[in-house]
């Protein structure tokens, strides 16, 4: 009986897994960097105020509080983009723009634990902070399209959006702002349908809430779409491929313009790998307007839809077991593994004083790729024999040339 | 005004820190990996019983906690082997033994702040399940060291010792152990003397807490020192400085048999680096008598001996600027930065189209070691101009060899 388990929604992950996810954190780093991008990091925990200035007071409910010895409330951060712009506030303000920065974190939500939906998950994600030139949100764009594609994830689906846009022509229909965006979020369009009934420009905000195609869109706006015009435009340059996407409302009241969102339709419901786009938060914290946008990538997810699309991970460096026969090579295989590891091999030798039958057993079950034999009589011959674990071959090296031979 | 700050005692890390101490623990996981060990990973809260299980209710006091929705107290870990532990009995009790395994994760601690000791801390550790022969043992040592060592650490030091002994004499003595154990923790002899007195021993005990020789040591117990004499020769033969130490008692309750701990000198009253040693923890979680030790290392103070030691951390990646001349040239900029991408190269390009001057003035502030200035003219030609960020020098390179010439 195992007399503590772990926490409800939360994760422990075996060598396996974190071999799988250090891969795919990997590549996603190198293509982050191949953009100019640098990594930073926050606290796990910040003050709460700082999570409901940015997303409201509800946003207490769905996070992990305690609070301080000095009775400040804090909470496990739910996301990553208010504390980066925190911290720029307090340290970055003066860097050159644009600033390009990239995390790598754990974050918590405190609700129901689903499938692909953890109390603790993992972010990865950038805020490019200092221009709002349509190439560059194209940029952003294109680096979390290529950071997903850098992971080996084969059907990814990018839809681009522009909330000015969509809130445009809400503002015309005259209707509540907040209850219609949360329907478009969630796709209800039956209920926005319902909520805006038979209000003048109704039947027009259907058609261009479908609207997938640029010229369908630029209709609307006399044949000009403006700035998503241009920004999918040096998309194209970029050689991202996108589907319009005039719906796309985003969870949050702080983004503006340009917004992205990218989905492994592998996944089915939680398909959703990547949210992003424009925002402004930067005043809230008592900052200026500086352009600001930013994306989050779900890890968890990434790493589940690579699974589900049957991609072959990068099969961990190979390893060599020493095994000394009787006491007496017990210390020259000591001696040798410190050699090989010297080298950068990856070894293991028999700690337990098995039998070579035992020991050989131990080296198949942890995926010894070569076993080196030190017997007394081969040993003062010079020499060691080398066993290929996988075909049973056994070859006898000379010790000197064994560092070279594995 | 900045609105909302970081906690106390937390810290935020800008991309200079981050590429150190990422460059850190690239070379502390080889190391690990080239010994066997394999990562795992743990959530970031427990249920609090798991540490105070391990530790006592005294540790509630000193951690984080809050209240899981089902009304459990949860707790951000204090520390690393307890959940390492809580995972082994749940998921790796099976595994082929001897298991070795190692996490590296933030851990939260709930006092004062000071330099050095931070409420959120790094630790990177492993713990070696199923073994207790003096080679495992010794091999352990020779883990930590051989990863500082690795690091580039110059100046740290070994100490070696065995709770068995001092327990046995202690026993001896027949003073109430925690107490007397506590003070030599914190290496107040003068409290020790005070404590045991004039009591029959006491003299010799103190002799005992000053060995530092092993021929000395020997002398205490008829001219061996059993087990802690053996590890030590099979940590020569790993090639491992270390002197005995007698006095090493541990903070915690649940050590047992061979301890050990590595300082940086550099470091002053904080040196510590790693400390470590047998443990009994399974039979508390509901497991068996399994052979359990391990160590943890403090990896901000790693960095920060580093840093003392005046270590020169590598360089990141060198980094290209492109700078097109002119609206015509942004697409053509684009272009070749995804090219360039490809290829590994990490590239900036102008985002806010400003003048040829300020655009190199950016590229200068974020350290670009290239600059490829795209003007229409030399581009109509098929070249583009190279300028080396630090030398001014400036080279028309024909576009098609752009890739290799950098």
């Amino acid at each position: 009986m195992v007399a503590v388990s772990k926490p409800r929604g939360t994760r422990d992950f075996t060598p396996e897994e974190m071999e799988r996810r250090r891969a795919v954190e990997k590549k996603m780093r190198e293509i982050f960097e191949s953009y100019g991008y640098r990594e930073i990091a926050t606290p796990t925990m910040e003050h709460m105020e700082l999570f409901t200035m940015k997303s409201g007071e509800g946003v207490i409910e769905e996070t992990y509080s305690f609070h301080d010895k000095s009775g400040r409330m804090l909470a496990l951060r739910p996301e990553l983009t208010a504390p980066t712009m925190r911290f720029y506030m307090e340290k970055m303000r003066m860097s050159p723009k644009p600033l390009k920065v990239y995390y790598f974190g754990n974050c918590f939500r405190y609700d129901r634990p689903q499938k692909g939906r953890y109390r603790e998950f993992w972010q990865m994600g950038c805020e490019l902070i200092g221009t709002d030139k349509p190439e560059a949100i194209a940029e952003l764009i294109a680096t979390a399209y290529h950071v997903l594609e850098g992971t080996g994830l084969k059907n990814v689906k990018l839809r681009v959006g522009d909330l000015e846009l969509l809130r445009s022509f809400i503002k015309k229909l005259g209707v509540e702002n907040s209850e219609i965006m949360r329907l478009i979020d969630k796709s209800d369009y039956d209920g926005v349908s319902e909520l805006i009934g038979e209000k003048e420009g109704a039947e027009e905000f259907m058609e261009f809430l479908n609207c997938r195609e640029l010229d369908s869109l630029k209709k609307f706006f006399g044949g000009e779409a403006g700035r998503i015009e241009s920004v999918l435009e040096w998309l194209s340059s970029f050689g991202v491929p996108y589907t319009l996407d005039t719906s796309i409302a985003r969870g949050l009241d702080y983004y503006r313009g340009i917004v992205f969102e990218i989905d492994a339709p592998s996944l089915g419901a939680e398909k959703q790998l990547c949210g992003g786009g424009e925002y402004t938060l930067l005043p809230l914290l008592g900052g200026d307007e500086t352009a600001t946008a930013g994306f989050a990538l779900g890890f968890d997810r990434i790493v589940l839809a690579l699974e589900k699309e049957g991609y072959e991970f990068p099969l961990p460096e190979e390893l060599v077991y020493i095994h000394p026969i009787g006491d007496e090579m017990r210390k020259e295989a000591v001696l040798l593994a410190t050699e090989l590891r010297m080298k950068g091999l990856k070894v293991e030798m028999d700690l337990m004083r098995r039998s070579m039958q035992k020991s050989l057993q131990y080296a198949d079950r942890i995926r010894a790729k070569k076993a080196v034999i030190m017997g007394p009589d081969e040993w003062e011959k010079g020499m060691v024999v080398v066993k290929d674990m996988k075909t049973g071959e056994q070859k006898e090296v000379r010790k000197e040339e064994i560092g070279g031979y594995l």
